[in-house]
């Protein structure tokens, strides 16, 4: 074969892009994802017809999800118009910049993928550190609205992987800066992926004061990580918009059913989540009562923690069959560790003692 | 609430770009979206485990597929690092084009999404028409690949909605032309979407003497269109970049575990292949015998036909339950049929003769 040279023909601002780290790491006990340790869809199964789903996956899936979309509908008092679903939040994230372009403000540390899709689509990403106690520097955010004039501004509350819920206050300055006290606006997505965990309201109750607010929530941290399903909430204008460039069938048939089954059985949801809700405040308190650690106050299903050589702690967890998010070069010093069940965290304490002593 | 003008918000490209319309015909017999009428997964459901599934739909699926990938790979020969799937072949042409850029080329009429995510990109598309036999213009798509520079070039073959292949002599001389032959390269992508359904071998073989070719393949044809499983085929290098922008998590854990399954069972996929073909083969000797009717050879799972007064042939068969696609715009006075089901066949063969009496 004669060499063409692939390289020379790919996008720069994709040739420099690092491929997302898939690697699979052996564990016993895996609380490196912030997945829920509970199946949504264990329990109601029964009651769930998958021999008509199979029966007819030669058709193609309702490109409109139109039942899925009724139930979050009906669920968050908001029309179906208002509701846009993707595969999982971060193909809302592509979408939203392919249909805004950049450049893309957000805080950091925050989720990766803001960062990610921003440069995979060739748009600026500003990155805005956040203050001391983990919240927006809302002076900073402010300064770089005027200067940049970002189109969108990615705002994750409660933040991954620090697990507070950004201040109300600076969000809802963030938001009105970006529409009426500067004369550039911007879109405002909260990412509210963590939300079900917090003892915040979120910012729901906001969409009919701010047309520029967008709110993502997503079913992967609440038991059906599996079935990939995001979905954002916003004016009916700008969901009219961004369906514009999503792809008709980007949600197959066994997600929309799978969805609207358990959006439908909400309280086996509920209660994983209160468990989780419980666990979290347990596993913080044994975190804080170990010499060495420090935890940081959670409103999502983890928590970061302190630990003097973290890389080590995070090898030596390992090879006892624990797995968790080791945060180097994001929050360095830190270690990220999901709530699991009692059980599980039993085990991860147990591990963790073990290894610092 | 005070507006403040989300259209202004909106990137140009994006706010001239039109929904996908997709609005539901209630039909008795579907014969519009080229589905298989089996499902290729009603048969070998017994053997595969549901209920694992379930239990571990809170976790996240396998970023790398590397089941799904390494049977695929083994039935083609190749190794997983020549394929990257995507959520239907709809995905991966929106990465190819955020890997790659524009100008963007494509024949028409063809498959419609070439043009449309081009212009969700912002990218050019350059559509060249087909000659009067529904081929490849080759003279004036080597006209344009000099003056357009295009960085991608796709060829759907079979085409979708005239239904044959295009002259593999010629796509050859495109592909030669793209790399070696004027000074600038294109990757030509070969969209064997209705491959399974043709006489013709297709370009897999020629993989390894063409470094810019590229196969793209799909579930949705041979009865898991419910599933959105697409994937491509490639040298290894343009699958790492093109990778660098797929979203980790793109194929959820039921649609791999499904399409795994359902390529491990080829026996009855193969089987409900070659009743389509032979029902295609009746469906067109029927259609060439109506006074009136048009067939055009089809190598796909349809059939394209000409009809006088195709708007009312359209409306008056949808009015008796039978659901077509009206090819208005794209291929005038053509009607797109489905190759059914016997029944479905000779159902829509019974409605379509009442209907232009």
């Amino acid at each position: 074969m004669k060499k063409i040279g692939i390289k020379k023909l790919v996008r720069s601002n994709v040739h420099s892009l690092k491929a997302y780290s898939a690697k699979e790491i052996p564990c016993k006990i895996k609380l490196d994802a912030n997945e829920s340790p509970y199946s949504a869809f264990s329990v109601q199964r029964s009651a769930f017809s998958v021999e008509k789903i199979f029966q007819t996956l030669n058709r193609y899936p309702d490109p409109e999800a139109k039942t899925l979309k009724g139930i979050i509908a009906k669920n968050i008092k908001l029309k179906p118009e208002n509701i846009l679903l993707g595969n999982g939040s971060d193909e809302l994230i592509y979408y939203l910049i392919t249909t805004f372009g950049g450049p893309v403000l957000y805080p950091v540390p925050t989720f990766s993928m803001y960062g990610i899709i921003s440069q995979a689509l060739g748009e600026k990403g500003i990155a805005i550190p956040l203050d001391k106690e983990f919240d927006l520097d809302f002076d900073r955010i402010f300064k770089a609205i005027k200067r940049e004039k970002p189109k969108l501004i990615f705002l994750s509350s409660p933040n991954n992987p620090t697990g507070n819920c950004f201040s109300a206050e600076r969000i809802l300055k963030i938001i009105e800066a970006s529409s009426f006290v500067t004369r550039h606006s911007s879109l405002v997505v909260v990412d509210e992926a963590y939300q079900p965990f917090s003892s915040e309201k979120g910012f729901l109750p906001l969409l009919k004061d701010y047309e520029n607010l967008v709110i993502m929530r997503t079913l992967s941290k609440i038991g059906l990580a599996g079935l990939r399903v995001g979905f954002l909430i916003a004016d009916t204008e700008i969901v009219s918009e961004v369906n514009k460039v999503r792809l008709p069938f980007n949600l197959n048939s066994f997600s929309q059913a799978v969805a609207t089954e358990a959006l439908k059985n909400k309280r086996t949801t509920k209660s994983y989540i209160k468990s989780i809700i419980s666990e979290r405040g347990r596993l913080f308190n044994k975190l804080a009562g170990i010499n060495g650690i420090m935890p940081y106050p959670s409103e999502a299903n983890f928590i970061l923690f302190k630990v003097k050589n973290s890389d080590k702690v995070y090898q030596k967890l390992l090879k006892k069959g624990v797995l968790v998010r080791n945060m180097k070069g994001v929050v360095n010093g830190c270690l990220r560790v999901t709530v699991g069940t009692k059980n599980e965290n039993d085990s991860f304490l147990k591990a963790l003692k073990e290894v610092i002593k």
